[in-house]
């Protein structure tokens, strides 16, 4: 795969503001291979995602701030720059279902994640067989109800030495206190077992039993503080019948996890998207 | 299409009921066509449906009861035959919005659909035309906001007149007094412009877009006493993104609307849905 | 809805394109709404869809091939200018089958298909009434097995008397001879009722019915000189099981058919769809 | 996991078949937990699948022949009894691609493939470790093309020693011959990669690709004589456009591959499928 460059800017809407970002690109003999963007009228919102060959490029990467700053300034931007192969760090937080983790690993190690996994972090040791396998670190750090407090310093300070880009909750049980949330700021994702706002809290695949709903669903987003509230980056569905138990529900719904899950990570690793309000907008 | 008899029943589960149903079937030289049950383990209720070719059935219909009434005695059922070739009368309500009642009209002509349609009634005129063209009788009864009770009571009086044996609402955005419902119990379908639970009362659609979900849904239910919370009968959804304005919510909605009432309305009219405490259970 | 100008383009790939052309429209004041390009590595092709505000575009339209034909020439670039408040002319030709033509004249009534249709023209008179509902032109001219050619000149002499942009074969059982095609090249939507290439030819519900398909298809493609194998615009499919007959095969298709032609012919219309080799780009 | 006894049967179809059939299973002291039927109009077959509780059923299974003989011989029934507590083996024959073989074996460690693995076959070593992982036997024959026939006999010896109940092509690049065929009649389960009958034969994504469908499909189905023709167990969709790429066709479609294959390996191994004809009726 070559590498490419992905400028991702969200600012006010106003007039010429593609003919600039693409101008800048050539002008510097950026060749652009995919370009996608998207005007919010109920913001007056701006958000654009530019894929670029930079082989040709004439601005160093690490000078690239200086160059476009005085854009930015002018249209107020916010904005970041990624590179195709800079591989992120993701950190995997898991309790004892394991779905979504074989499935995040095994995609991982067939090249369909390109990042790195520095650490798999649980509250049990079941999944450390499945982690040694695909080569990844696995720390067990148990929650006892007694002493959440404590375990989650510990977490903190074990995430704080291996310098993950963004978390991924793969099935993990714990709510997450705020201090998780204000060091990685839209950058927690989290897989929901509904299809949310439907469902919300614990024990989804029961509550849609009971209310006798015809599909289910599962939904990833971005964690925020208020428990499944926050932006939705994907969701599926699948249907049932009334043939279906609790427990087929249950082994519907693995499926539907690991995939709806996949999708968000790999979209975040990507650069595909970009928050605004309590939304999303995914460039694919 | 010729004629069958389906047996609807439901009762406390035990052993033999399949047997004995079908054997009274099979004793009495009917044909069965097509037999579903489902055991629901929670309340330990067995349902099922029974379509049997009655040609050779040595039973008079008028006197069905009569002969089966020891079994439904001894197994404590609750039961009801129906004959395929009986077409149900279909009353409609409806408000502005045309999808679903066109919709209805046309797979009513086409033979979908096989009921009869004594009469629509509307608070609004806007779809007289149309009921005209496929020559369906259409009442106008405006719903003033002084005078809604006066207006209720000459929808019911039209409806005594006609005798429904089941009630539509195509989109009718008036909230029906407890009198329809016991007037019509586990009779009247609705439509819900989402998935519910999700998204319950006024403006689905508008909900959906502020909440920013990936896909949006339609649910038709019999109507109970509590709004948006009866029986689900069946639901679908359909991807959105950020592409999609309000205006593209509510178009891409409107097929999904029909197509989810029509099937409901199907299945009711060919007496596939057994209700059991708040849920469906649906032969197809 | 206000007025916006499409610029559709393809060329060969390089750098600066996007550029360019967003350069253009802002040096002229047009104000880019929505702008979506594809680069097709295979054929080496940049295809590029630009939706623009016209309001402040300092260049009269009717001027505007003048002061494009520059970038044009310089890039080998086949191009188009279309405006969305131009309703573009649809011509509708259909057989017996209704449900294709009756979806079709209520999207164009509701405001969804902002076409004109100067004409509906149908080798039987069966679906006259509807076409006089919805107060549209309907011509009969009978297509007799020993006199085709004949029929066929006739159909041709009314379409050049009402000069449509494009047609539609909703549902139309006769294979158009190539003089249709030369004059509607890439104008002549079909829909084929099945997921194509399976299934090309006559009968495909039957077909699909002997082999044994999970599921079944329908495909709107434009007409080339090989039956079947046109461009394909759009494909959906909807799952069947054992217990679907031939005729829940057909019911089932139906509600397909109307969905997958209804938005190909809605694409046509926005211009949202561009042809290359013998596939496309829908640009939603 | 109780234990439950199926009974699945295809007769001629007459009058009195699920009376017969039930009254015996009742008669017996079994309690039926679910049955399901398929009257086929075309060829005037019964099918059925019967699934009772035998804790009190009078008869030991050993002798269930013998009782139940005269009714399948008055009948013409073709007939097998099956017990959800027996695991059949499967036999997994595997070339490079994991994906197929990585979920099958995931499945099967979690308890949703209630079957025992023997042995799994394959013509390259590169799946070796994740075998290892799940403890599944693993050998690898290679399948040199001058050598082929050995090879073939190689691999039939070490099933013959095996005795397994079926085979899963889990994306096994190699054509087998009709001693397979003949040795395991109805039970060599097959994915192929496309949505059959479109794309029969080698690199169907690449057929997908060039052809320019919007949808991309997978197929699971019992091997026959003539390739890609077998009686379809399951297929289903995923959505693709423009912007895939091959390389993205192939990812999509693996992971719908995993999914097909896996319902067609679970239904297989529940007793839920009956072939007739070149078609499948599945019981789910």
């Amino acid at each position: 795969m070559k590498n490419s460059a992905i400028l991702l800017l969200t600012c006010p809407d106003r007039k010429g503001l593609v003919a600039t970002i693409s101008d800048f690109v050539f002008r510097h003999n950026g060749n652009i291979l995919h370009a996608d963007e998207h005007g919010d009228e109920e913001s007056g919102l701006f958000l654009m995602r530019v894929e670029f060959d930079p082989k040709e490029f004439d601005i160093n990467f690490s000078e690239f701030d200086k160059h476009f700053l005085p854009i930015a300034q002018k249209y107020q931007m916010q904005w970041r720059l990624a590179q195709s192969n800079h591989r992120p760090k993701m950190a995997i937080l898991v309790s004892k279902y394991d779905h979504c983790l074989v499935d995040l690993l095994y995609r991982h190690k067939s090249g369909e994640l390109a990042c790195e996994i520095p650490i798999v972090i649980s509250n049990h040791p079941d999944n450390k067989p499945i982690a040694d396998f695909y080569r990844v670190p696995f720390s067990v750090i148990p929650v006892p109800k007694e002493n959440k407090r404590e375990a989650e310093q510990k977490i903190l300070g074990l995430l704080r030495q291996h310098r993950p880009d963004f978390l991924v909750l793969a099935r993990y049980m714990q709510i997450l206190p705020p201090e998780f949330l204000s060091e990685y700021p839209q950058r927690i994702i989290n897989i929901h077992h509904s299809f949310l706002p439907a469902f919300v809290g614990a024990k989804p695949y029961h509550q849609a039993f009971v209310r006798g709903v015809k599909l289910i669903g599962a939904t990833s987003h971005y964690v925020t503080e208020v428990l499944d509230d926050g932006p939705i980056i994907e969701q599926d569905l699948v249907r049932i019948s009334h043939r279906d138990s609790l427990d087929d529900l249950l082994q519907k719904g693995r499926d539907l996890e690991k995939v709806v899950l996949s999708r968000a990570v790999r979209w975040h690793i990507e650069n595909r998207i970009l928050v605004y309000g309590n939304k999303t907008v995914v460039f694919t």
